[in-house]
């Protein structure tokens, strides 16, 4: 079949919206018809080149949702009309790491995934008989795209393709390190360094599980009205208080924070975060993605004084089970998306939203199908 | 009164054995007679002039067991004959620390004990009408010696002092760290950075609770047999393998450790155990102590990909509530230690007991008074 899609021709480049031939779906495989997709920074790392493992041509596009309209052999778990939610960290529920409660990286087709092709080694994308790569196994910069079905949430129908799409990384990523990972207690109080999509995200997390302060961290003082929007108690701009940002930081929470979070991919933030980590007990949860080769570094006595230094990725949800539980959740009124989705673009305006992403002018720009 | 106690003069000096005056004790405290004590890193580190808080005169020694002989006004935990092991991490089960089930950080009277002296301010020790420093609050290098209450473990009757004395630090900061702090579970494969007294009795930890694989590193071959002993199941010499010590660890534990400590104190090492804990889950325990100013590094990716990094002081254990277990651990015959005790020695001889431990001579020297 034919489809529109944002095509990836090269590093740097603008993406190209055209029409691209889509084989279908393969045994344990479904097609999907993406609704909506969100346009996140690791889309615009891989477009610039910075991605050591990007590869070109592909199409990128990881934040959708949509409706499954075919299934191929040997598709058990979801069927036409199903609505769901693309899955790049898949579950398939039987290798070892899904079977290990602590883990959500399942690795299942993970070396594939990461060479840019389905589990049998081919791509489904293809342009004057040239493969297309695709990208993080998701590609929902295309209006349709074939996925494993390990790699697909089913969501309830009500919910809006426009907003839950976002639940496929950003909101997940936010709101799952502070409910998986970190396992944040109501009373807790919490430190967020950065104030992009995922900080919020963080922010209003900590927020539905009933930590006590909630303190947010940013250069730009916009960001101010946008933390609070979403349960933000404290604001502190590091430029603007006078001395060192930890000892602030460890003033200001009694002692420390119990939970910090990074949400930059500045490895200087990454060490502040844990070392305003409270004595004892203090956990400092690394979300960013540095640069290449980038080192964290502190002095081992943080940790033996007690504190704990953690990452998360996709905020150690596992994706099949915990999205439809999050999508739940906006639903029921415990999260917020709507006022997140600064921007809603058709597919020919998606230049304009990584314009905008990289203009700081959104939290999340949107593309509807 | 007078004791005999081997008093620290000076950074680099060798100790004196003499006689001090030794002040009863107050408010809060009691008198202990010493019988026995361990001789541990610590005090050699305070003795070379290399922490930067040590202070002289002072009477070293943390590692004790004895018998209360005396109590000052307002102690009710203890009494007049009780058998006890005095803690250089209290446990007043009151203060913010002790009363948050994530920590054994108890700081009730750290700010003095750091200073060398009782919670009043002043110290009990003298000579010549010139105060002497206490020594992390125990100061067991003395026949005698005054802690607060909340610094001795009532223990049974019948442990036997100069194996029990072991229990006042490296028996609980090894075994500690993986009942405590890891929280090893059985089946679990763990890696042993370091089969010095601490790694050793990491290993017995791990054979106690049932771990699966229990791998030692150490340049030393000598070690081997040492580490078979108390459970190890696999040597690893790093100057004898092919290649590098991280990618061997990972293949040899069959994907990483889910359990790494570091029982040395160099942060190099540090790094390799946490790099060589499994992705996903794997979590990696610092207890050695690094030199002043040293840091570790790493890149943040080994976190986000689900590594943990923590550390673990006096093996994470409430020594009110622990030490007494773990006695019991060992009257049972679910941990070793006398094979441990490798020299006894009494206290005119304290001198050669360091200079076993810095020839490597010894697992534990223990001086008997």
């Amino acid at each position: 079949m034919k489809t529109r899609a944002a095509v990836a021709f090269g590093a740097g480049q603008k993406l190209e919206v055209t029409e691209v031939d889509l084989d279908g779906p393969r045994a344990g495989e479904v097609l999907v018809e993406v609704k909506a997709t969100g346009i996140c920074h690791t889309d615009a790392f891989t477009l610039s080149g910075a991605d050591p493992e990007g590869a070109f041509p592909s199409i990128l596009g990881h934040e959708g949702a949509g409706v499954v309209v075919d299934v191929g052999p040997e598709v058990t778990s979801v069927k036409k009309g199903d609505h769901v939610i693309p899955l790049y960290t898949p579950e398939c529920r039987e290798c070892e790491y899904c079977l290990n409660p602590k883990t959500n990286l399942c690795q299942a087709i993970r070396s594939t995934q990461g060479q840019g092709v389905m589990p049998d080694g081919t791509s489904r994308f293809s342009l004057d008989g040239k493969p297309i790569n695709h990208f993080m196994g998701t590609s929902t910069f295309s209006n349709y795209t074939v996925l494993p079905e390990i790699a697909v949430a089913k969501i309830r129908e009500d919910a809006p393709f426009d907003k839950v799409c976002y639940i496929g990384c950003g909101v997940t990523t936010g709101i799952g390190a502070v409910v998986n990972t970190a396992k944040v207690e109501p009373g807790a109080n919490v430190v967020v360094f950065g104030l992009g999509g995922i900080g919020l995200n963080v922010i209003q997390g900590a927020r539905m599980v009933g930590a006590n302060m909630i303190v947010g961290v940013d250069l730009n003082n916009e960001k101010k009205a946008w933390g609070e929007r979403f349960g933000m108690t404290h604001f502190v701009n590091p430029g603007e208080i006078e001395g060192d940002l930890v000892p602030y930081l460890v003033e200001l929470t009694g002692g420390g924070a119990d939970y910090s979070f990074e949400c930059v991919g500045n490895v200087k933030l990454m060490r502040q975060a844990l070392e305003c980590a409270h004595k004892g007990w203090g956990q400092s949860i690394i979300i960013g993605v540095a640069g290449a080769g980038e080192e964290i570094s502190t002095r081992p006595v943080q940790l033996v004084t007690g504190r704990t230094w953690k990452g998360s990725a996709f905020g150690g949800a596992r994706g099949r089970t915990d999205v439809p539980r999050i999508v739940d959740w906006y639903m029921d009124g415990k999260i917020e998306i709507d006022p997140m989705i600064t921007q809603t673009l058709s597919l020919d305006e998606i230049n304009k939203g990584f314009d905008l992403m990289h203009e700081g002018k959104s939290i999340r720009s949107v593309v509807v199908y």
